[in-house]
């Protein structure tokens, strides 16, 4: 183990630097994990947006759509051993409130989100609380495995809709989370259409083997009713954050249909609310996941179920990290951007 | 069997006539029923004031709020006997639809409610479909029997949050509906708050033994946190119809609290979708009642659950039906007005 690694120190303004940091070591209750890759989230480039930096401070290290392997094992730590495979499920609840009381821990009122509201994994070693690690099969592909926090939170969103095998699903917005929760869903036996205006990301659905629309060009609630014999979508999952995505979530659902809102809605959008008494439809709220949701989501990655081949569309070394933001900010075609944050991982 | 009977008929303008008509007689899978009383809804009010008049038509016996005994039974129906105590569920399906074939014929496509969509209880001799028809205990006092369908929504309402004994309930709204809500959900052992602005509604809720809050004079939010530990309540119930409404119930709900959407909202009224992500709330939409509900209905009226004696403001009788709407329409503190419509029943 050397004394020093490389470390992304996020400074605002859009800008990454790169430095050299003393090698941190892990404390009792703790593993030190040597990062493989790390993928850029959404709130990534919202971060990098400058955003956030009220929350995350002058000098982060962002970063948690991670994949490594243990380097060291606190004293107290248990069930893993130095050499494996693992990922972060990077949340840390308080463990005393109303919500980690009734065992929602992954809501807690007071929830650190590790790589946001703490140093992430845009480094070569980071520490985390042993109790957010999960271990991976020895043959899992390190890349693949950097998707597995994204996959979590689609895994997180279909197992609460409840989706059953040969149910009817729309999924509203085609971006990176939309076209995994597409992907999770169709694992799950749904029938799934992906409503999306953008004509890159319709191209890279299609790709992926989903029937689309395109609601700028086709009525898509009369479309979806004529694929389904008048019913309506059983499951709706609204990724689109806009106002046109909540109007369309209500024409589109099922009679007893469930509408799970994974979006963030950062403005308060009208909603039909006369649909969902006179159709007697539910609305979900969803939000990270659940440890069950990353076992699952490890699962999909192991057995394929999601093609991490065409969902990843760029790698780049921790050096370029700062040319990496920029193109991912600029690009209409990319879906997922991993860094390679470790040389030998 | 007289061969006449008396029925009250909405002619519009705000007017009902009562006249004579044909004592209807049962079709074979029908049943005739003698109507001891019927309760004027919160419907029946829409349709006189005229807001309904496209769907009801020009001369329509309304009602459905009903209780009476079988007067005649359709040679095809078995299971009930000749002056027996009965409710309608006022319900009428297809049969052929995607809600029905999914077995959610309370919320068909093309659903008829009777007394509405058809000829309805404001007449001394009702025949209605068998399989709508509910027997009631011989000793259940037929007034309070009146009181079966609204308790029913409000059993169904209750039913689909699924609450749980202990759990701390608010009811936003505490009109008729929102007060049977509150009086089912303290059956079911909830922790019930009843929100509401107008006095002479707080007077009748704090009568019945509810704890009350006026969010027009205290922080309805910072009450709730207050009385709940910081949890904020497990289910609520929007009954106001109105966007401060809807505002509050996502300020109120507990982390992962359910709210059940029991009102009429004509206009689309802003939401904090935010709030449904951040704290994976759940909008459950509900309408009318199923077999079930009915049941539980029942059972609550027989077993004294609901404070009928309070609850019923007015009784009067059919020829009286003009000035029981206009004195239900100027009254600040009824609750639930009742037409005695049979003499000797």
């Amino acid at each position: 183990m050397s004394e020093t690694i490389n470390a992304a120190y996020y400074r605002r303004n859009k800008s990454f630097v790169v430095e050299t940091a003393p090698s941190p070591l892990p404390e009792d209750d703790e593993i030190a994990i040597r990062i493989a890759y790390c993928g850029i989230c959404g709130t990534d480039m919202h971060i990098y947006h400058g955003n956030m930096d009220a929350r995350v401070g002058e000098s982060r290290i962002i970063g948690h759509e991670m994949s490594g392997v243990v380097e060291a094992i606190g004293a107290n730590v248990e069930g893993v051993s130095l050499g494996q495979q693992v990922v972060v499920r990077p949340l840390d609840h308080c463990g005393d409130c109303p919500a980690c009381d009734a065992g929602h821990t992954h809501i807690c009122h007071k929830l650190k989100f590790l790589g946001i509201d703490t140093d992430g994994a845009m480094q070569e070693i980071w520490v985390v609380p042993a109790h957010t690690v999960h271990t991976l099969p020895d043959d899992m592909r390190l890349d693949h495995a950097a998707l597995i926090e994204p996959v979590a939170v689609a895994c997180h969103d279909v197992r609460l809709s409840e989706l059953q095998s040969g149910e009817d699903v729309v999924v509203i917005g085609g971006g990176p989370i939309g076209v995994l929760v597409a992907m999770v869903a169709r694992d799950a036996g749904g029938n799934v259409v992906i409503s999306e205006v953008n004509p890159n990301r319709l191209a890279i659905a299609q790709k992926m083997g989903f029937d689309t629309v395109n609601p700028a060009e086709v009525d898509l609630a009369a479309t979806i009713n004529e694929r389904t014999g008048g019913k309506g979508a059983d499951v709706v999952f609204e990724v689109s954050g806009s106002q046109p995505g909540v109007d369309a979530m209500t024409t589109v659902a099922a009679t007893r249909g469930r509408i799970v809102m994974v979006a963030i809605h950062a403005q308060k959008p009208t909603v039909d609310m006369f649909q969902f008494f006179w159709r007697e439809l539910k609305l979900i709220g969803v939000r990270v996941y659940e440890p069950v949701d990353y076992e699952k989501a490890i699962s999909i990655i192991a057995s394929g179920g999601v093609d991490a081949e065409t969902f990843i569309t760029d790698v780049a070394p921790l050096d370029d990290i700062q040319t990496a933001f920029e193109a991912l900010d600029r690009s209409p075609t990319a879906m997922k951007s991993l860094i390679k944050v470790g040389k030998d991982v």
